[in-house]
Order: C-alpha cells, then structure tokens, then sequence
C-alpha cells in the first residue's frame, strides 16, 4: 500500500462505480484500450480504499497453479506455496488481473466461485476451501479491442462483474496529465495531445490501436532528456505504432505538420 | 452441509425430478443459461436431502488425476491425496461438476462407470475400484447455448443422466428473487425486471448471453450502496453484456427509456 | 469374477461367436450404439468363462503407460505398477477396452503383438516381454456412429479381431428388459418401448443417437420413485437427447402422443 | 531366438534379397499391407541367420528415449537402462522396427547413423557413440497405403535402405497358409481364399484395406472351435472390415453367394 | 564490459534517441533487418553508458522461468537461481531480448510492469517483486519483416517503447565497416558493397531478405583467406541468399556483371 | 579423429571454399540432396584440419538442452551435463548438424551468438558464457528440396554462414565412387550410373526426390554378394524410390530398358 495517493485524474464516474461495487463485495471489470491508465486507477483506489494491492499480468502460460499456487520441493519435502490470488484471498487485498483475456480459460473459471455470492478460492490440491477475507476484491481488466473468437471472456464470466468502460480523456485532461507526469511545459503537451487527437481520427487499416496518452508522456519525456520534440515523438509515437511503410509515411506527414522542426 | 436452506426459488418441477433421481441412483445433467440459479439449486438439493456438496469448476486443463487423485512427493515417499470426486464417492456426497463440457473427454469418460448400473470409479494408479457409498449423487451442468462441434457432451455421457432444463423464471417470482437477495425496494426490483426483459425480448447479432437474474441483484446492490439507479443498470447489465459499440448503443436507449434519470 | 451371473438377455449368435474366440484364443470387437448392453454383455460372458473382467474406459489421454504400468516414486526408490492391461495379461483375465477409438493410436498399436499369434506384451520400460496366460482374451468396444476421420480404428487393429454387431433388442426382448432391470409393470415398459421406437423412426438432423434401452430403464425407474410417467420421459429420455429446441418441439409432440397425462 | 523355424511360405525372391542385404550390412524396408505375413518373415530370417529378433511395434508417441534408452531412477542415483534398440546394437540383433512411419521423426533420423556406412548410435545422453556388432540389422515396415502427407517416411531414410515388397500370396500358396496355420480342411480354406479373393477384386469406396491372409485363418479356427463356415466368415472377415452400412450389405450378398448356408 | 569500445558506426540519430530513452528510465525497441548492426549498437551503448550487457536470443520456446530463474534440485533441497532478466534488474545492467516476436506472448507480458512507470518485475514463484536497480534498461529488437499475424508484438508491449529504426548505412559508410571489419582493400569493399546495392535493388519473389552488411564482411574475410574474389562472393552473398533456381540464376548474372573473374 | 583419411572425391571448389571459411572462422552451410556426400564431406574436411568431428542428426524433438546440456540427477544431487555442442566449443571440434531445418528454432536461434562476431554460446541453465576454442567449428547442413514454409532457416541465421551447394557427381567421377565403394566391377558401376541418370532425368509428379549415389553403391553391394543386378537394382534403387502404383510401373520399364536380364 504506498503512502501517497498515486497521480489518477477522473474521466467520469469510475471512482463512484468501483467503491460501490467494493461496498458491495461484486467484482469488477475493467474495459479500455491500452495505455489509458486502468493500471494507476486501481492503484488509486487500493489507495483510497486502505487494502493492499496484488497485481498479475496475465498471458497465454498463466496457469490455475500459478494464481493459486503450488508444492514446491523443500528438503526432500514438498511444501505448499500460496500463489498471488490466494494470498489477497487470505489478507483480503484488492487483487489485480491485468489483460486477463489472454489467460487460459481454467484460470477465468477457477474465479467464478469468487465471483459470485459464495467468495470462496476451492484449492483442490490442498483439499480445502477458503472464504474470502472480507476486503477482497477482484478487479480484471481487458481491451475490447483485441477481442477475438479465440480469446474472449466467457459470458458465465462476465455476467458476475460490474463493467466500468475506459476511453482517452477530454483535450484538457489529457494535457495535464502529459504536463504531471513528464514534468514538460503546457505548450509541449498541448503540442502532442493535439498530434495524438489527428493521429486517433486517422482511419486507415494497419493501424489497430491508436496513440495513448502514455505515449505522449514518453515523447515529453524525451524533451525533456534534451531530444528535440520532432525526434522525441518520431521515436515515442509513432515507431511503436506501425511497421508498415504506407503508414508510416502517412504519419510522418502529419508528424511535420503538427510538430515542425 | 449449510445449516440454513439456502434461498432457492422454485420454478417448475426441478425439486421433484431432482428427488426421484436421487432416490433411484440415477445422476442428473442440469441444462440452462448463466446466472439462472443452478448452483442455488444443487446447494438447496443437499441441504433438503442431507448430503454434504462438493463442486468442481470445469475447464479445459482439469485432468482426471484433478477430480480422481494423485501422488504427491511427501518426505521422499509418494503418498496418495483424493481429489473431489473419489472423496465425494467415498463419503456419500453430492458432486456438481459445473460446467461439464468445458473439461476435456478423459474427465467425462471416467464418469461412465460411476454414472451407469455399475455405480463403481476405477483409479487406475491405484489398481484399486471403488463403489460409491450409498448416497452419492453426480450432477453435471452446462450451457446449451455454448455447445459446439469442439465442446460436447458425449451421447454416451448425456444418455446415463437424467435432464432438467432451467430457464429464466416468470416476472413475478423475478422481481421476488431480486428483492430478497439485494434488499432493494419492490418497484426497484421491478423496474430492473422489466429493463432485463426488454433486453430478452432483442434480437439483435453481438448478444450470445441475455441479462441474468444474477446481473439484476447486482445492479439493485450498488443502487444499495448509493449509485443512482440508471449508473447501477449501466455498470451491471449493460457494461458486462456487450464490447459491440452498435449494440452497446441500442442498450442504451432501451436504458432511457426503461429507466430514465 | 461375481458370483451370479449379471442379467443379459441374447439378441443374436452373439455368445455363440464370443465363445469360439474365446477357445481360439482370438481377441473380439464389439460394434454397437450406446446404451445397449455391450457392458453387461461382457461381463455375462467372464461370469461364464469363469475369468475375472478388466474394465478399461479410454480417452484422449489414456497413454501406454496408463495400460501397461510406471514407475513410482516409494521411499526414494522407483517402483515397478503394473497396468490394468498387463495384470490381465499376468493373471489371464478379460481385459475390456470401452471406447477404443477414444483412445491414442499408441494404445491400440500396443495391442498388435497381443492380438495376433504372438500373444506377447513387450514392456519397453522393464526391458522383458510378457506371454498372455491362456485365460487371457483383449475385448474392445466401439461405437461405428462415431467414427471419423480422425478417430478410427487402424485397419491393422481391426484385421486381427472378431467382430460382433449389436444393434437395438426387438419390442419383445426389450419390454422384458426394461421390466427386469427397473420393476416397474409390463404396461409402462410396453408404453416406454413404443415411444423410443417412435424415436428411433424419426429422421431429423440435430438427433445424432437415438434412445437407447437404458434411458428406458431409467425412466422406468423414475416412475418407481413416484414421478408421473410423462415427467419421467421428459427428464430421462427427451432431456438428454437434444439441445435443439426445433427438435425438442417435436418429440414433446411425440411424448403427448405416446405418454398422455 | 526360436529353435524351430516358424512357419513361412515365400512368395518372391524377398528371402534372397533378405540375406544379401543381411551380408552387405544394409538396412531392410518392408512395404506392404497388412496382414500378409510380414512379421513373420522377419521371425523366419531371424531364425535362418541365427540372430536374436527384438521387436518394436511403432507409434505416435515412441520417443527416441523409447528406442535408445533413458535414465531411471533407482534408489536416489539415476541409473541408464538401455532401450531395444541399443540393445539390438550391442548384441548383434535384428532390430525390427513394425509400422515405421507412425513413428515421430525424431526415431527415424536417429537411425540414419546407423543406416548407413557408419553403423554408429550416437547416444547424447550418454556422451557416447556405441558401433553396432557385425551381426546387427536394422529392419522396418510400413504400409504404403496409409502414407500420407503427414505421415510419411523422408527419402533420406529411405534411400539408406534396400526395399522388399509384399503383397497378397497367389490361390495355391494362399489354401496352404491357411489350411496349415487353422488345421481346418482344404475345402473350408479354399472357400474361405475364393471368397476373398472376390471381396479383393471389389471396387468399391468406403472400405481402404481389404481380407487379408491374417482373417481367413481367424475364420478357419472359428469353425474349428464349432461355429457354421458363414457365422464364421461373417465375424472375422465381414465385420472387422467396414462400418458403411451400404458396404455392409454388398458383402453380405457377396458372403451368401461363395459361403451359402 | 568490454575495456574498448566495440566498433560501431552511427548512421542517424539512433545514439542520441538511445541516450535520451535511458536518461528517462525509458525501455527501447530497435526495428530493423538482420545483419544491419544491431548487437554491435546496443554492446557500443552500453559501453558508453558503463553498464554490464546481458543479451538473451529470444525463441519460441523461451518460457518465462528461462527469464525470470527457476528452483533447481541442488544436495535434495530446491534452490532458486535468477534468469538473465532478473540478473539484470538486480544488477542494473542493460537486458537485450533479441528477436523479441519470436518470444512466446508469456515471455513479453512479464515485461509490462518492468517496461512503465513501475519498472517492477514480480517473480510469481518468490512471491516476491523486485524494483530495478537505476542503471537497469530494457531493449528488444525485431524485424519487421518478418512480422505475421501469429507473431507480432502487441500494442501493449510496443505503446511502453521508445522506438528506433535501422536501415543499411550509406554507401560510404558500409564500405568504411567492411574494410574496418574483415581488413580488406577498399577496392574489394567498393566492389562488394555495390553488388549489394545491386541485390538491395532487385525486387523478385523468393528473396525475402536482402544481403546484409554482415555478408559482406563474410566474403571481404574470404578473400582474405585466399579465396578469389568472385568465389568468396558467391559462397557468403549469393549461397545464403535463396534456395530458388531462378533466383539463383538472377544472382549468378549480377555477381558475373559486377564482380567478373 | 580417423587415423585414415575417409574417401571423398571433390567435385568443385568446395573443399576450398570450406578451408578459407574455417581460416576466418566463419560457419558453414551445406546444401544439397540427401545421399550426395555430404556427411563424408564433412568427415575429410575434419580429418584435413586435424579437428574432431562432432556430429547431431536434427529432429522435430531436438531441444537446446540436447544440444547445450542438461543437469542430471545423480547421488541426490543435479549435476550439469554438457551436451555435444558445448563439447564442441570447449574443445575446439567441429560441430556438425545435419538436416538442420528439422530442428526447432530454438535450436537454431542459439547458434546466433556461437555464428557471429562474438563465437560465444550463453548457457542460461549456468549463467555462464563459453567463448569458443580457436578450432571450433560450426557446420549445419540441408536439402533444399524438403523446404517448406513450416521447416525452413530464418535468414538471420543463413546469413551467418557461408554457404557451399553439393549435386549430384559427373557420369565419371560417380562411376570411380561406386567402384570404389563397393567392390564392383566398372562396368557394373557405369550400368548403374547410366539407369540413375535415366531416372534423374525424368519429370514425373510422385518422385520428390532422385536416385542418389548411395543407392547406387548399395545395389552394387547387392550384386557383390550374389544377387542378380536387375533385383538388386530393384531393391535398391526402384523400391526405396516411390510408393506410387504408376511411377512404380515407369521405373519398371526404365529397368528392363538398362539393366535387362
């Protein structure tokens, strides 16, 4: 749990949403595309609400074992060890699956027991059945846009959560948080959230996802290492964006006209 | 073995058949969508007959050696631990493995002794063949609506199992199941009812899964904790229901006009 | 090896071909839908041959070693277990593979020295070679409707096999079945009979088996345990036989027909 | 190694070619359908040069440790145990290796040092490369109707071996083979060759392999354990050979007509 | 850390880029095509830096715990050993994770924490997360030619990147590297690098690379070694090149015009 | 190390081209059909440079441990286990893999390092990094024939190499190699080369691959020990070739046109 409350700006009524669902004991899904700052919201209200936080960044390897835990060998012995989510279960902390699309389905079922009106972590291995501390809280998030027949979140899933959806902020917001967290002057964060607005109103294909606001803060970032803004956002937002060569020179031509030299 | 029945609202014949099978040793498949009550139903079933419960969520990495057992490394020597289903058939539980067909075809196939006249679970790593006690039951469930040509039910599994069909209950045991579990007011309960039928009633591509009674009790607790009505309906019916931006929008206006600011 | 000889009523030569192969030492396969007595079928045969039964259910992942035996860990030492098939081997058993298709083609390629003229079972791991004692007959089960490209018997299986087709019991034979096996009168079995051979008339996609003699039984049980017969057949015959609401329509219809409150 | 010569009857020059490829150290590839005497061959080579036979029947699943041996464990200390065909190598045997291409690459290319003129088995585990004894010869077989694009045995292997193929024996060496190995009668056994010779002229979709050598003499030995000559012919060769009901019915006309009541 | 600063010749502002992303704590991602320098630039970075150089060739079966560390069985007790990552974070040196995409997904998510704000690495099986230590930097390269739908890296690796972009060097700069590489003349490395251009400017299906400077170099060596210069050409630029015999014919017509006996 | 050089006739500048590329230090790719020499090749080369000769068949199963090393229980105890390449790189030998592109990538990303500039191969398992001995050498060969997109060499890693392309003999010099080879008289030897020629020049669909100079001398070999020439060519050459009913028939007629009886 830090000391001080992390840097989180609201867009709407996501605060208001998460502690009633917290109040209530329901989990909570989180929907948006990347880099829109689900990760420092959560931190921010572990903050605000006194409960520890226990993230994992889930994938496609992630196994029940490795949220749930495991015998490992000790001393010729083996010895059981509480994987992350059964450690929030037992200390009732605010518990994290960051991208949980990407985990295999046994570990999106293994949550449903938890999810639901029981709260209770079945631990097989163990035998037992353990009953959720009262501050546990199950939070997922995930990006809409990367859904996939292959890859999506069962509805006997879905249907146990309270959704709360993410987008970018308004142009105000955005600039004050580029300014915050890089520690650039108004002027150079006006300068890229504008860049950032043309690049986000593009609509050509290669480009799946478009400039979040971490981006942006990157780019101020480099300024302020000295590169000059045109290199700093060539190398900040738009290397990572694409590789393919028509858009890129696409974006190159809205780079110089948004960001001369 | 809860000591207090759990709440479990009656909607056709489900509690006879349920019996009758139990007291002729047959197992029970439990047919129906999300969130229509069936573990409420199973965990109201061993309460009225006496049997502790155990239940298994099913995914795609259950093994068998997951329900049946295995040999686990204890101070140098290997020693055998049951898993849920050989101490369900060894203390005369009920077993509910929830959603069936997402485990793969061995843990499906090693239920055909135990659910036929034979009633017997062979552990082949123990050269050893069980006979249930006297009171075991075996109950699956699973979704209709997820079936596909990749995740069946076997008709040599579906044809040694007694079937119960669960649908959504009538309005007026609804708005009953919503107000007893959330504690809102009657006209809440009804409102969201009514809201969840409109939602029923569409047939638009992109929904897979209506609204649950559990997603309506979930929407009348935040109200609980303080969230105006329509944020409640937003957060717990419509955000979890949809990542289709079109669809999301006609969810929209059904809101506004079902419950307006 | 039970001391009364389970309940199985001949539809054909079947005993007779069994117990030729039986002499000749000959393993057999059995071909036939599910629910129709191959089980009871095999046992009433090692009740008769006066031989212990080795039942095997297969699967995705029944490997050789599940079959043949492992290595385990006792007291920091490996140990030698032998697998089902190799004690039928050792001690002259029947040995029943239920589903062979199921299972992996390593499993039925193991079976190919036991099951032509050389009667050996090679255990690669032990470094020796077993020679089946006399008693010894491999049974192996199947049901042709399932076949498919993917899972099939290797011809170079089936060509060292005798084989036996099942099929349904004709009216007669099947009312005394489900009268022995449920206790219920001569009338319900007689009402259950004509509507599964309604069923079985039937041509309609979305019906991949039809009613087996079992799901007869366990209607018939049902009404035992006090269910009105119309229920009854609901839940074990119709229930369990389609997901398809076009097709339950119609043998709803059928059941209104056949069984009338 | 067998003090008798088990019983076969050559049907070419395959036991010539055989013993000079035996004389050069050449490898031996068998192509042919199953049922035709293969294995037995292999038997009566062993048998004429003197050589113990070890044999391995192939599989999806044998690994090259499966051949060449692997480390177990045996009282804490792991302890190498030779696999059959290191075994073959350093004891001169013939190393038969049945069904070759169901096999993974991995076991076939670890046979190419020994395959051609190195006669080496690296074994990596060990750090060693054991020289096979003079007297060892490495045999396979595989039945070229199965091959596919997925299964098929790389020209690398193949061009490091001499190639036998065999097909079905002609009428008079046919009535002896079976006349010899079941002790029926010449008549029983020539009715039995005539009517698979007509099931082999057959042109027909839905049946791959057909009657081979192999299931007549199972027929004949079913009417010396008493069972009628068509009975006999229908569970041996009828029935193991499709499940197409159509083609079903065509040989049932076939069966009445060359083994007529 | 090398004592003397590898030889790298800058061709844009990629050294400055660089710098500015590591004063930023700022990980790197480095797009070009093989053999165009990449190593060489990050080993003359982090000479420049003063850091160590952990450098790991990335692959698709490259889990994790190759990573992260692992228990390792040491004297009967499991002991943890760090992977080349967390040899990094601990330590502060500069992580390259060559040929990232080739990764499985597991590999580049557990680089997220470590790869924003948090520049965290939670080591699941510790149940323990590290902070990197200051000079710790993370860099990835790919290729984006070889980019495909199944590998690729996600938008929520690459928006936490600050990208730098490689291409071949002028022709000036590339014959000043391979005469500084391999010794030769620059007669012999204007020779070659012209014949490079010639293939750079080739556009035929069946080449999807084209010679890099690293080839070069290879055949500048050979000439060196003896080889005229024509045969070295052919062996380290044209051989490489493709399998394809028209390509190869193409090859063989430019290497004849440009680099005649 | 063989005392005696092994037989290898050269039939270009390959043995240069091997020894220039060894003086540099450089890698080296062979490419050619299967059974044209190049493992005798490569044993000559080793025999020339006084280096020993380290040779792994790749497979779809080869691992990097299989290549790098493994730790091994032993006494209790795990204990490392280098693997044949870094044998090889300790002690200066020359690595051979043959058939490369049948291993994973894995195997060959880890070759990046030992391929370049840097001759170094990390071993992770350790957290040490081999630098290799001066007279280490790596070769990896192929058959551009079998390429496919699934199985093929990343350019990054060709690119590595020098590469050296083997084919098929002139009619004069594979002449002089069967003879010497086999024992067989010249004339013999011409006859077969003249039937190889023949079928090399065919262009029918059903032969992926030719009649290389391996098979000629196993018939010749054939011949030597008492079989006719048409049924050792048969044997030898026909039978390996083809699986295919017609170009079977083909061949047989080409047969009887060179090698009458």
């Amino acid at each position: 749990m830090t000391s001080e409350r992390p840097y989180y700006q609201p867009v709407g009524n996501e605060e208001r949403v998460f502690k009633a669902a917290y109040a209530q004991q329901l989990p909570v899904l989180l929907k948006g595309p990347t880099g829109c700052g689900k990760t420092r919201f959560v931190e921010a209200m572990a903050h605000d609400l006194g409960r520890p936080l226990i993230t994992v960044a889930c994938h496609d390897d992630l196994t029940t074992a490795d949220l749930v835990g495991r015998y490992l060998l000790r001393g010729g012995d083996t010895e059981w060890v509480d994987g992350p989510l059964t450690r929030a279960v037992r200390t009732g902390a605010i518990c994290y699956l960051d991208e949980v699309v990407e985990a295999r389905q046994d570990t999106t079922v293994v949550l449903h027991p938890l999810a639901d009106h029981r709260r209770e972590l079945p631990i097989e291995r163990l035998g037992e059945t353990l009953t959720a501390a009262p501050g546990f809280c199950l939070v997922v998030s995930y990006n809409p846009g990367y859904q996939s027949v292959l890859k999506d979140l069962k509805d006997s899933t879905r249907q146990r959560m309270v959704g709360i959806e993410f987008d970018y902020p308004s142009e105000e917001v955005e600039i004050g948080i580029v300014t915050a967290e890089s520690g650039t002057s108004r002027q150079v964060a006006a300068d890229l959230v504008r860049f950032a607005q043309a690049i986000r109103r593009l609509d050509v294909p290669g480009i799946r996802e478009v400039s979040s606001t971490r981006v942006l803060i990157a780019a101020a970032r480099l300024t302020e290492a000295g590169l000059p803004l045109p290199e700093a956002a060539q190398a900040a937002i738009v290397a990572p964006l694409t590789d393919d060569r028509a858009v890129g020179a696409r974006l190159a031509e809205l780079l110089a006209l948004y960001l001369p030299d």
